[in-house]
């Protein structure tokens, strides 16, 4: 954590200072009449782009809900691996990973074939294996996630707070709004007062983008004509979170429980020590019948509950709060308002995201986290382009890249909820699933249901792998999956993947070469000076003159020597950069692997004798791995989509 | 973390419920007639006490500083393992991780040999011995531990928040106030309203009892005629918080810079990557000589800073805070009102803590941490007795077990003050101290300045060491030295000392025998069984009925088997225990060796035969080592300080 960068401040240095020039706390009151961004849903998707574009305090964001005040208690309440390196972006990790509940293992029972009736364990695994991410894949509610969120923003320079009891009435998008056309602020959204002392009125507010993240009935979508298409819902479950008391030892455990003729359960203990969650299959629905029409109560599902559970007893002592749903696997075709083949002609001006352009069953706990990963994805993207840092083409990428991953997502839910409501297979016939394969299944998509195996194809973003072999550690496409290190000038400990902060940056990490970065020889040494000196240099081409080095693409140095044998006075000054109001010396920009842990260059298969570079984007993705020595490359990469600004600005 | 015991609650976990029966957020208005315990001092030292007995809210407590509001810049700033250990029983330990410099590494220079006028690096070494705490040592500002602090008050069942603006005028015990004497508020307090609308008014408050957390100058030591004796000043030293530009290339590190002829300087870096603290020697102050009379400006301090780095420049862009000061070591003979030689016709009823009772150099960063532990010791023992659960007897041992403490932190710091003032020996003659010497002191010392080395002797609340064989790994005396363990219920990685949170409650950890505590050979489950349903039983003799089991002393096992070994169902019932209005069971008492890490049984020395119990304090001191097996030494323990509670309420 750094701060007193520009003198030191009093106070709690996670609350950021508010800028002069920043348009001030938006407050509860009237809606400005043009804003840059107009966020429409405060569901996980919503905020997690609010909170990033509350770190810009010159992008006016605006972000409503249909609801009176902030969730108090959410559905979701799953959280991968992948999501909680995503919140250590937004700094809020360690509050998370406090309070949740830590999924370690999860266990698997079945039928007992001597009694049937019974059910007995037959699996117990590791729910996540070793190594994947520094993160455990935890539980918790959605609603504290809101407020973890929501503490974000408010403490942004922006100081941004949802504006509530909001509901979008229509959406029009300026028809000639293609960049260079009319207006700057395209889309108008007519928006009604839900509010007791303003119900009725309507609210115009102009923006130049909008995005819905209104989830499954979302008005956004369906004014910009989109549809979700796919299954209809023919299964239906039942959800409680319940205070209980059993005599199941695996309460406390993730637990997929299959009974002979009752149906499953899955069992998914919660925060706190004493709430579960439990999923019950209910049973087929015909075609056309609604789940509402069953009349079905949280009774029904405590007793198929019990039932399953057999020979076990389960006594619930308090319910906290309950569902039941159908569900259906449905997806938008692209996400955004740029009609198919007409992307060489126009922009994006709204998009969807969360489950306003993707559903499907909770079962698999994706939900939450990819809706969260798509506007993680745009966030970056829309400040880029609102800071005139790349052009406006740069958004076509967020429905192509997206779109790919909840199609991805749709496919392995119907997969895994249909294997989780087949029969059984018995002993005594070929017929149905065996569970032994339902545990297989699980354990064979660790790694997606982590988060962590969604990769982006070759793009102008994406590089091809042409250089991959010089950290075959780090995938193209796939989030950098962090390893420890020890930072150089303190000698700290620390996760060279947690230098991503969601703060809109590229990370360019150049992994050293084996020469000593204080010798000429070192290749290491020379991107470094390419990076200070060329007007090739991505760093200079694309920084605005007065800002400091690091504010567009920050470069961090990990060398191989371990940090007691290298001299720091004698390092490229690049990283050790001066900066701010008072020109202070930035010493986190060089790290050494832990020579007593694992060794970073292990760890992720870097070339030592060649070193390498590697290019993060801010949404904590690889973009490319290149030659250390390759400049021409990296120059290239970066000018495929950023502005230059060395002179025009 | 555990909630949701009587009910599912939305909102923050770490926010209490406030009981209907408490008596209500205290705010800023006027002190109530009476109180329970008044807190004289918003220091690090009272605030710990307040935040302790913010945890009783039928205890009624109250804080008041002479200050307008909580301090925004503070003096202090090094927080040792112990006392991050401590941090975490109040629930705060991860917030001053994310925020503080670590101490990774302490570097040692000296003069150039061949060229004097310049220093030179001759050591450099690992600040803290591997292993010694789970908790690092670390540099955060004074202001944000009070910040903290006042969190965990605020969020208490008391909802407690500092009385501002009141000094203390004078202090009053009611002469017969031995117990069963005539009031049950014994001391009267005048207090001097400061804030501009109250100017001049006079309060009195009536306490059972008052402790003054009121700094060097106290007035609540004066109002009951404690001294500090010790050492007149004659050491001047000087400390800036700057933010700098050098190319001293141990700036973030903690550095000791001896220079042949200018005298030494402490480098402590600071939290947020750019400050630093400085300590400058001055020289020798002579008899009555006082430093207010030198006059001394930052500009002295930022001068002598850039001599004693020759050849290294230092330009300093902004000074945060800066002061000068003379050392002395000082202490007071006891830290409450009994007389010596009165403790057996009377107990004190006024304690004092931290600056107001023991005074020193800051330069081993000692004093916020020794001041906290100070008021840590008392908490507990103050609720204990307000509570019924032990006599007032208990409150002598707060004088007794930390003036020792402070006696020993002040020989200490005599001695290291000396050293750091020392004129150094050159090559040529034997006069003066090496820097060999210095660095070699600091490392013998690691254990003290870590505070892992406070030890208590015996006494009633510290067993004699008859039965230390079984847990040479765990002192009696010495604070709870944890290790890492998985919880049986979920295999989740834990730490086991963290079970110990400011709650004022006991905790028995019983390592068990090898058997597998299923069978009716095990140890464990003798001992468990006793504790259960022994009329003898410690856990039913001082637990009142309806309470919970664990209330006053919570009963968690180590076992020996690996979790998956396990039958959870199979194990003793008190280590399954239910607990408040539902009747909820709580699965976290149970614990397994990290079979894949260090197992705790290697790693503490326990006895595999054998097995041990092992008694920890509310303050996280071992208190005894019994074996598993002696259930009547178990009980005798308790009985020797806490009061039977099973029969008369």
């Amino acid at each position: 954590m750094q701060f007193h960068l520009n003198g030191f401040r009093t106070g709690d240095p996670g609350v950021s200072e508010q800028p002069a020039h920043g348009d001030g706390a938006p407050g509860f009151g009237a809606l400005p009449e043009e804003v840059d961004v107009l966020i429409v849903g405060c569901g996980p998707a919503g905020l997690t782009l609010a909170a990033q574009l509350a770190g810009f305090p010159e992008i006016r964001t605006r972000i409503i809900d249909q609801k009176a005040g902030p969730l108090q208690l959410g559905q979701a309440d799953g959280i991968a691996c992948r999501t909680l390196e995503m919140f250590h972006a937004f700094g809020f990790a360690e509050r998370v990973l406090k309070e949740s509940y830590w999924v370690n293992e999860t266990s698997f029972w079945k039928p007992d074939e001597a009694r049937p009736e019974n059910i007995i364990r037959h699996g117990r695994i590791q729910d996540v294996e070793d190594g994947l991410s520094e993160f455990p894949h935890v539980i918790l509610n959605q609603a504290r996630v809101h407020d973890f969120f929501l503490d974000v923003m408010r403490n942004s320079p922006s100081r941004l707070e949802p504006t509530y009891s909001r509901r979008l009435l229509d959406l029009q998008i300026e028809p000639d709004c293609a960049d260079g056309g009319a207006s700057s602020h395209p889309v108008a959204v007519r928006l009604e007062c839900l509010d007791p002392s303003h119900e009725g009125q309507v609210e115009t507010v102009k923006a130049r983008y909008v995005i819905g993240c209104d989830g499954a009935r979302s008005n956004v979508r369906k004014a910009i004509g989109r549809d979700l298409r796919g299954d209809s819902a023919n299964q239906a479950w039942g959800v409680m979170d319940v205070l209980a008391v059993t005599d199941f030892p695996d309460i406390r455990l993730k637990a997929l429980v299959q009974s002979a003729g009752e149906g499953s359960i899955l069992i998914i203990p919660r925060e706190g020590g004493y709430l579960i969650r439990i999923y019950v299959e209910l049973d087929k629905l015909n075609d056309n019948e609604r789940v509402a029409s069953r009349e079905l109560g949280v009774e029904h599902l405590i007793a198929a509950a019990q039932r399953i559970l057999h020979p076990y007893k389960l006594e619930v002592r308090d319910v906290a709060w309950w569902s039941v749903y159908e569900i259906g696997q449905r997806l938008c075709d692209t996400f955004d308002d740029v009609p198919e083949g007409s992307e060489g002609q126009r922009h994006p001006r709204v998009f969807i995201a969360g489950d306003a352009c993707h559903t499907h069953s909770p079962k698999a706990g994706q939900g939450m986290n990819v809706s969260m990963q798509d506007s993680f994805n745009l966030g970056w993207k829309l400040a880029a382009v609102l800071q005139g840092r790349c052009a406006p083409e740069l958004l076509h990428s967020y429905s192509s890249e997206r779109q790919a991953i909840a199609r991805e997502l749709i496919d392995f839910d119907r997969e895994w909820a249909k294997m989780l409501s087949a029969p059984l297979k018995s002993s005594a016939d070929g017929e149905g699933v065996d569970p032994k394969e339902v545990q297989a299944y699980f354990v064979r998509h660790g790694r997606y249901t982590a988060g962590t195996a969604t990769r982006y194809t070759p793009s102008r973003l994406t590089g091809e792998p042409t250089h991959q072999h010089l950290a075959k550690g780090l995938p193209i496409g796939t989030r950098f999956h962090s390893a420890p290190v020890i930072r150089l000038a303190d000698a700290k400990p620390v996760h060279l993947g947690h230098v991503v902060q969601a703060d809109g940056r590229w990370r360019l990490l150049a992994f050293a070469d084996r020469a000593n970065p204080a010798e000429p020889s070192s290749r290491l040494r020379a991107l470094c000076d390419f990076l200070a000196d060329s007007r090739l240099s991505p760093v200079r081409r694309h920084t605005r003159p007065g800002d400091d080095v690091d504010s567009v693409i920050d470069v961090r140095a990990v060398l191989q020597q371990g940090h007691r044998g290298l001299a720091l006075e004698a390092m490229p000054s690049l990283l050790l950069p001066r900066k701010g109001r008072l020109g202070l010396v930035d010493y986190e920009k060089m790290f050494c692997p832990d020579l007593n842990g694992g060794d970073v260059f292990d760890m992720r298969g870097i070339d030592r004798e060649r070193g390498c570079i590697v290019i993060v984007r801010p949404d904590q993705y690889v973009a490319h791995v290149l030659p250390l020595d390759d400049h021409t490359a990296l120059a290239a990469f970066f000018e495929g989509f950023m502005e230059g600004q060395a002179v025009s600005v």
